[in-house]
């Protein structure tokens, strides 16, 4: 089902002729390269984000990757026998395993944090993340499969390399985490997005799924898997994707390695449902509200609440989970729903939502302690003006 | 150094008259049991907190374990071949392995919390927090001893007894830890305190160390551990240590088995210098400030901050932290100072305090969205009014 945009005219020296043919109703945030988030409304309607509606983060033009030619890498430090593998030989020779895990941009809801004050990057509102079942091998066993010893000192990180480039300088997209997670029974080769073959948006035919880290780790169109002492030296890993003290402001040097690169995401949650200025009536005596919370490192939400008096008392929201996950390895996100009273008296409500995690970490209050200039990991306390007519 | 209380006259029917000599300078905030913090501007002098001078948390007189005599035993699901070691056979039979790792209790700050909104427990103030040097050996390696099989997948819990009882009931303290974090090899059955036998009131002649984890579990005069496919039934792991929704007021009805047990700890720093109501002469133009910073699961902190303006500009606090660890195994507390400028103009000042971890999880503002009934786990930003005089 990837069938080639339909253009009057294809410019051929456009690096994005050959993009992959998308839904309709994605929200783009920018065209060249392609990002797009998911409607809010249909994000709620699906435990599991149908792949049509899985929001898409590119940072390149998609590439058009031949699944019988593809081959996947394992070598560097520690492998004493380097593995080039088929896709068919990566599906034939080692487990399936299936895992629910949530995938999240770290700008989803940059535009909230850039409300309170202006930051750099895409727009993104609050729904730069999805949910889906992954099926592939766990990386762990690729690399015992390559003769690394799990217990070598040496190695601290691993490098991932996509079938991505950069038209205008020929980098390949790449991203690395650290030695121990891919290490971790959870890490899987993905070639099954939700039982279909991964859409080429979604890193046909491979992506590592990195199951509590930030979407940027989890590289699309998965060619090469390098084991090293250092982090990769990608631009992505090494300028990008850190997230500087709110003391760093617009026109300062960027001192990039004196932030880590973001790994795990904090605490988030946000509502779907309603939309900012959306209107209810009084007559209706309650609204109803809906959204995900999700946290890093495989830490579950044990509860998400909200509040109509900007924080004072707070509701516990009803809330869905994966049965198959418990909150100590809860990759999958968290849905809510809760029926809230509308307040007597009042033209305009501000609802709030937030979550707290197994860690019991809690979300902040406003942006005044995580602003930083790139608008990176906005986990604020989500909020939603909606007016109330009589 | 276990001298016993010298008193005028005895109460052998007091169960607290066997108690052990304790510095004068701990900040005591109860006597039977026995609780007490470390001084302030004594916690910040010392990375690894003098044992003295070790804050102190007893739920129960403090019993008086005969060494020589005292057994550990290792029992439950999964054990083939169950142990009951002398503290010698202990030493003698294992690796010994050194951490250095802080302990909070889950009250720490609590009436900090109960200024934003009273709450029900002991007033810790900031400073029920202390880093040590531990030696012990490994929890995993004693268990494997006992012939149990890491991967067995039907134990979900380690349970800890210590000698410690209950004088109007004969219940022991108990706790317990998921069976991951006991095959963590982090957590270890200590038998020294820097360097030292680890002194009564801290639990000798064991305790277990449980790097990450709130003090509640890292159970003292250690006797039993038994494994479990459920928590521990003791009072202190099903009826306490557990944190309601701020929906849940005094007198409601508790439902603690709604509400998950404490484990990791969230985000926390606070400051210790200078103290509330602080005076400072203008003509110094810079105020010294000093605290901690720690967050749960072996999270590094990643940066600490401090503002004078309620949080609208940060200054980066320099920090001390422990060499041997990195930021994703970083069980040892991080000591902070900065040299503050005192705003122009003004007769008292606010001095504001935020720590981010390396998942990038922060503080919130307030209590506003943590407060809890029992007053645990107060991480909201530490905030100290200091007099600014002419
Ligand atoms: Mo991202
Ligand atoms: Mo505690």
């Amino acid at each position: 089902n990837d069938i080639k945009v339909e253009t009057k005219k294809v410019d051929v020296n456009d690096p994005y002729a050959n993009e992959p043919v998308r839904h309709p109703a994605l929200v783009v945030a920018n065209h060249k390269p392609f990002n797009a988030e998911t409607p809010p409304t249909l994000l709620v309607d699906h435990f599991r984000t149908p792949n049509e509606f899985f929001f898409v983060r590119n940072h390149l033009p998609v590439p058009d990757v031949d699944v019988s030619k593809h081959h996947l890498q394992v070598e560097g430090l520690g492998v004493k026998r380097p593995l080039n593998l088929s896709v068919d030989e990566l599906k034939n020779s080692f487990a399936p395993v299936h895992i629910t895990s949530a995938i999240q941009c770290s700008g989803n809801r940059r535009a909230n944090m850039n409300a309170y004050k202006k930051v750099q990057g895409l727009m993104w509102k609050e729904t730069a993340i999805s949910n889906a079942k992954w099926t592939g091998v766990r990386l762990r066993d690729l690399l015992i499969h390559s003769g690394v010893d799990p217990n070598d000192k040496q190695i601290k990180h691993v490098h991932l390399e996509g079938a991505d480039k950069d038209p205008t300088g020929g980098q390949n997209y790449g991203a690395s985490i650290p030695f121990e997670k891919a290490m971790s029974p959870e890490t899987i080769v993905a070639y099954k997005m939700n039982d279909e073959d991964i859409p080429r948006d979604h890193g046909a035919p491979l992506r590592l799924i990195v199951p509590g880290v930030v979407g940027a780790r989890q590289v699309k169109w998965l060619k090469a898997i390098r084991l090293s002492d250092v982090e990769s030296p990608s631009h992505w890993q090494q300028k990008d994707y850190r997230v500087f003290s709110a003391s760093v402001n617009a026109g300062d040097e960027l001192k990039w390695e004196t932030v880590p690169s973001i790994q795990e995401y904090p605490i988030q949650s946000a509502f779907c449902i309603p939309q900012p200025g959306a209107a209810v009536s009084r007559s209706e005596e309650t609204i109803d509200v809906a959204g995900y919370a999700w946290s890093g490192g495989g830490r579950g939400i044990i509860r998400v609440e909200i509040s109509t008096d900007g924080g004072k008392t707070w509701q516990t929201a009803d809330i869905e989970q994966d049965p198959q996950q418990d909150q100590e390895h809860m990759w999958s996100w968290t849905l809510f729903k809760a029926s809230v009273k509308i307040p007597e008296g009042v033209d305009q409500m501000e609802l709030v939502v937030k979550a707290t995690d197994r860690s019991y970490n809690t979300q902040p209050e406003t942006s005044a302690g995580i602003w930083n200039i790139r608008g990176l990991l906005n986990n604020a306390w989500h909020k939603v003006e909606v007016k109330i007519k009589d």
